[in-house]
């Protein structure tokens, strides 16, 4: 019998659980868009992932089990990418916030429109115009740069997430991948799942999790093994952060754990690298977005990556 | 010992409930916000609720069991009973569709943006104005007939609508609910939720979630008994649905039940009353919504209800 090495036989686990996933009917075309996107940048570019995954329970989907996040980190920090002149695609939660958008307050805006003097088309007060402009600048300006592409499941994420990967793989140090989504870690596998709604009426519900393989692993280690990698943890508890960021970062082995504790995530991160740990806090009450730091960081230490 | 009628028995089990459930703390704001625009409305009111409710699992939420809805029923519903001179509480889950926004693509709007004659007021393209001009002034015409009010959870969304409830019961059959939510069958009761994020090292999640008191029964009973209600039943297999509509209404004793299949509710649902049913469809081609269709049929019965 052949000795096979345990990368080939890591590669083949990754590749199970991806075959027992329901395949996104449109992946072929996230592909090329992802592809076509990549062709015509000259810039280095960042994935970034934003938003949490649902984890459905039916097969004909009435409940799924989600993991909360609202995408504030992940839509500031693009366009705090998209400033410092990177290209960004944007791997998010549908309905999660966006770059740009996340500014705009649709009500007050509805609220400010009046018609122009022939009472044919519309325009915006000067008041929300003052407000709006440099929103309007910045997203006319920078969002040929940026590609959207949206998920709502967790395999709708893992499936677009490797597609990306594999498309950055080939621009090696280039690529930064800065994975700010909120991934389940737990799920229902689809062989085990109802077909239909589950009818309340047949008592309390058991539901069985399976844990998510950590797909963290695979990316860094076969999809962009040279890319600059960024990871989140999220934790309630603070007690544990620091730790758990460090050990992911040791199993990993890339560049960078961003630790943050829900209750704080705002206004404080720690950047957790190999042999050091630094503290980044912003007053909550001023107007710097603690984004606007941790890219302009990142881009100092990809900078030096690149080299 | 006292004989106590069930009545009494019932209430407490539900108000055992209700202490249950962690209070949202902004109640009494909603409480006043509510009565105030109650005091002001000449019109009848319907209270339609829209989209799903979250479950948490952990106490500093991290994950939660959600109910898929995308809010389309409900806030295509809210326009009509505007345009048809009703005053509308919607009480939907935050981020879901809304009234008269669900038809403004905001990516669209950005780029059509473009300065005026003298670089300093933003407007909209010609084109662009032309399709959004209907919605901005039916928006700035009805939208103080609308109040609007935001839950996540099921707590909030049980808490709130038992205040609105409450605050509609003077109206007697003037107000009209219309039920459209999508509200979680299955809970986690608080006392039995982990504290912090529950951790993924320490293998796979079994869930055991309670079932939620079918809160359609003291509403009916006791907090709006001369309302005409409205609700909604929906079932991703069809060959049970009539069946579990027409047991519902059996159930609580209120006036309609809305049936509709998870992959068809767009083009069809069935009313089904007391001794009938009567089904709608609509082409799915046709610019006609199916919303505009049943908000009329209903307007009918409530008129008749009311004499």
């Amino acid at each position: 019998m052949e000795q096979r090495s345990s990368n080939e036989h890591e590669y083949e686990q990754i590749d199970l659980f991806f075959q027992k996933l329901p395949q996104p009917s449109n992946l072929s075309l996230i592909r090329q868009k992802v592809a076509s996107f990549c062709s015509v940048q000259q810039k280095p570019i960042v994935l970034i992932t934003s938003g949490g995954t649902a984890v459905p329970i039916e097969k004909n989907t009435v409940r799924f089990v989600d993991n909360f996040s609202a995408g504030t980190r992940g839509s500031a920090s693009a366009e705090y990418f998209l400033r410092r002149n990177y290209a960004v695609i944007f791997l998010y939660r549908f309905k999660t916030l966006e770059p740009f958008t996340r500014h705009i307050n649709i009500h007050s805006l509805l609220k400010s429109f009046t018609l122009d003097g022939n009472r044919k088309n519309l325009q915006v007060s000067s008041e929300m115009s003052e407000s709006l402009k440099p929103v309007v600048e910045n997203y006319q300006k920078l969002s040929e740069s940026l590609l959207m592409v949206t998920f709502t499941t967790l395999s709708e994420y893992l499936y677009y997430l490797k597609e990306i990967a594999l498309a950055l793989q080939p621009l090696g140090s280039k690529a930064m991948l800065y994975l700010a989504a909120a991934v389940a870690d737990f799920y229902i596998p689809y062989d085990n799942m109802a077909i239909h709604k589950i009818q309340s009426g047949e008592g309390p519900l058991r539901l069985h999790l399976e844990m998510v393989p950590k797909i963290l692993r695979p990316l860094i280690k076969f999809w962009t093994p040279h890319a600059f990698v960024v990871s989140f943890k999220l934790e309630t508890d603070e007690s544990i952060l620091v730790t758990k960021a460090r050990k992911a970062l040791e199993k990993y082995g890339h560049k960078i754990v961003i630790a943050n504790a829900l209750q704080t995530r705002k206004s404080t991160v720690i950047l957790v690298e190999d042999k050091t740990d630094e503290r980044i806090d912003v007053d909550s009450n001023s107007n710097v977005e603690i984004e606007s730091i941790i890219v302009d960081k990142l881009i100092s230490k990809h900078k030096v990556f690149m080299q």
